[in-house]
């Protein structure tokens, strides 16, 4: 496919050592050269793919010097896009950058859209759409193991074993349709019914088995939003800082330009808790007050994992009571700290109120018992399990939309199968499910889709 | 010189389409290949310098794959530092480039200190002291034209004005050892000093042209710092969000992962004005009253330039009065808003108190006015001539302090050898000069003040 020639800033935006702009397309190195100028006066394009280049770039219609920069050079069909590529490496300030981005959009490049090169490197086929999905994951991974889940998605693992199941699939659908073209061969039908059914009970299982890994996996990606919550004084604020010292923050990040939304995400075994309204319990130390009780059930209710934290110095009173009636059914840790305080809450009536839900004891002074809360955490969600490194995880929330579909028509298929209903309605499920599980490697992915997906890329990737 | 291998992230912290950790140093390529894996098994050392190459990064200890990366490739010594030199390209996730970081600093790099490649290049001698910290300014500017001034250093055009005036000094250092060696040669010293004399002076009038750009220098380097005042609802605030608008915040960021200092720039008319306490103003629309008397003093005695709004539509106060009283002997310009109202203000009482300082009406509502306002902010400081872009700008105030005292000294042998001082007495003068200018380029520098200087830039550069 030929595009037009596309220009973005490709690091994050902020001060720092070196910053990128990327360009992609046909117009790449003929823009590039209309900019660059080297000690030596020679042009990129007469330069070998994949080497790097010493410069300036010069603003072509005056002649001034705009920035040092160092040229990545590479031409197609062997880059990120499939297309020729330009990286501008220049010095990493706000103002060098976007002059530089600028330039080139005034030599003929257009500002890409977010996510604009790894669509193309999508259109252009080399990677699938479950592929550049995980580009993005990646970049958005909060923990080694959401990384390694969307590297190895990256890599095509994903892909692989949704194309191998899209075999069988096609290979039965193959099988029914000389069925449906030679009904008078009896014994053919016989034959390949049996057959059928065997490969379209292996895909269930193995798409009940990708399900199954779905809700570690999006553990994974999005991160456990988690919400502490306890009377005041009883120590959230210090569970908090334990938390995030101990673990040290993955992030603490401002989208765009509020300062409002602060998300801090810590990394707890592998699991990636993202604490929730952290700056109202840093302020407050006293967040079920603060945000009023209709806010404070909604707040719980979404979230994943509630800790809660109850003081061993101190009896239990009723608000604790009103507390435990609101977090019933929800996943929940109990955290009874200040254990280095003389005993006064009753442990047996904490066990009968938090009903067979696990228990831990902390002194959050004395550094005491976090890490047992944390195994606690990693255990509740994980059983273990998150050590095992090869495993293909699902955990986008498309994809696993898409695997419940095509489980349902798939699951329909047998079960027509079985109650002998005639090859043709059953092959109408089967290529529902073929088309199904398509839609997750952008096989049978509409335009619209597409744009939509793309959209929540971030710039210049 | 030799040195240890470092490594660092190179780019800004968050989440983009790209980060870069780089290597220098003798075990920079080393490192890497025990890391990387390309497709084809070839060994970058093997490779041709200033080449590109796709791949993946394994932990060497396990083989496990931890990143899909493009590593750049440079031998010394067409490098940055001078040394070796590897960037490895990683998807600019916070994961994903700190545990590149990780790997290589297992496999045995040093973490880099802030600017410590910089340092290099310094020390390495492929750029002086003056450069190197243009490369700061470079990444630091807030304008166009700041940036243009940090080029214009980093190509080392300060350092080759300095370079000249030292060197004319060394020439007046050598003739004046010719009479100190030779004294009976009368003659000598009765036709040296003249030639001497006329070099001094020669210095000093350049130092002084440069020290004549110094404050101009300051202000594109460092923002002018900027406090809108006036009584509450004359439009302090609309004023703050038209100049944001109209020119776009360059910087709304925040250092490190504090969220309380947000200062705000906007580049008027290439004049980078840094807007003090904006917050404030957004919030209370009352920076003043809100502050208190004392520390509104203090923030208004720190202020390069003040914006001081008054209502069109109302007659003057007390308040008003006052407020000029504190602002008298400052920068301020008098902005009359709100024109779109009937006039109560008396202009004619305005100009009196202000005496003689520049008065610009606005109609912020209807847009009027603010193009005017710029224009007078751009004269204020530049006098046009901000336009006059081939000027060496002095615009750090060690090289400004340093400036000022070889002034001095300068002047002192001047006097001296007018004085018919003896020429011994004279030299000490003039090569203390030649030390100051050479601090400048890091000619004469120590090592704390290295420490120091580098200590300041940011990581990874």
């Amino acid at each position: 496919m030929e595009f037009d020639t596309i220009a973005a800033i490709s690091t994050p935006s902020g001060e720092g050592a070196i910053a990128i702009v990327r360009l992609s397309g046909p117009e790449a190195i003929p823009i590039a050269d209309k900019l660059f100028r080297a000690p030596s006066g020679k042009k990129l394009a007469t330069q070998a793919t994949h080497t790097i280049h010493y410069g300036h770039l010069a603003d072509p219609w005056t002649e001034e010097t705009v920035e040092e920069v160092m040229v990545s050079f590479m031409k197609a069909p062997k880059t990120f896009t499939r297309e020729d590529v330009i990286e501008i490496n220049c010095h990493g300030g706000i103002v060098s950058v976007n002059r530089v981005l600028e330039l080139v959009l005034r030599a003929g490049a257009r500002l890409a859209e977010p996510g604009e090169f790894t669509k193309r490197a999508f259109l252009n086929g080399r990677i699938d759409l479950s592929q550049a999905e995980a580009v993005m994951d990646l970049i958005r991974a909060k923990t080694d193991r959401a990384m390694d889940v969307a590297l190895n998605q990256m890599e095509g693992r994903l892909s692989k074993l949704i194309g191998t199941l899209r075999q069988a699939l096609l290979e039965s659908i193959a099988q029914m349709e000389v069925n449906i073209d030679y009904p008078e061969y009896d014994d053919v039908e016989e034959m390949t019914r049996p057959i059928m059914l065997e490969k379209a009970q292996w895909v269930r299982t193995e798409i009940e088995k990708l399900l199954q890994t779905s809700s570690q996996g999006k553990i994974l990606r999005e991160g456990l939003s988690t919400v502490i919550v306890g009377r005041p004084n009883v120590g959230k604020s210090s569970l908090l800082n334990s938390l995030v010292q101990e673990n040290k923050a993955i992030v603490t990040e401002i989208a765009g330009t509020t300062r409002d939304i602060i998300e801090e995400y810590v990394n707890v075994r592998g699991v990636p808790l993202r604490l929730v309204d952290t700056a109202g319990i840093r302020e407050t130390e006293d967040i079920v007050e603060r945000i009023g009780v209709e806010r404070s059930r909604k707040v719980l209710k979404e979230a994943d994992l509630i800790l809660y934290v109850l003081n061993y110095a101190e009896p239990l009173t009723a608000e604790d009571a009103l507390l435990f009636e609101a977090v019933k059914g929800m996943n929940y840790i109990v955290v009874i700290n200040k254990t280095d305080l003389p005993q006064k809450i009753d442990l047996d009536e904490v066990k009968k109120l938090a009903g067979g839900k696990l228990l831990v004891t902390t002194s959050l002074i004395e550094e005491e018992g976090i890490d047992q809360l944390e195994k606690s955490i990693a255990d509740l969600f994980f059983e273990g399990e998150i050590e095992a490194g090869d495993m293909t995880y699902v955990s986008n929330a498309r994809h696993i939309a898409l695997l419940h579909q095509a489980h349902q028509t798939i699951s329909d298929a047998i079960a027509a199968a079985e109650m002998d209903v005639p090859v043709d309605m059953i092959q109408i499920d089967v290529t529902r499910t073929w088309e199904l599980l398509g839609e997750i490697i952008g096989d049978t992915a509409d335009d619209g889709l597409l744009n939509q997906l793309f959209s929540q890329f971030c710039l210049g990737k």
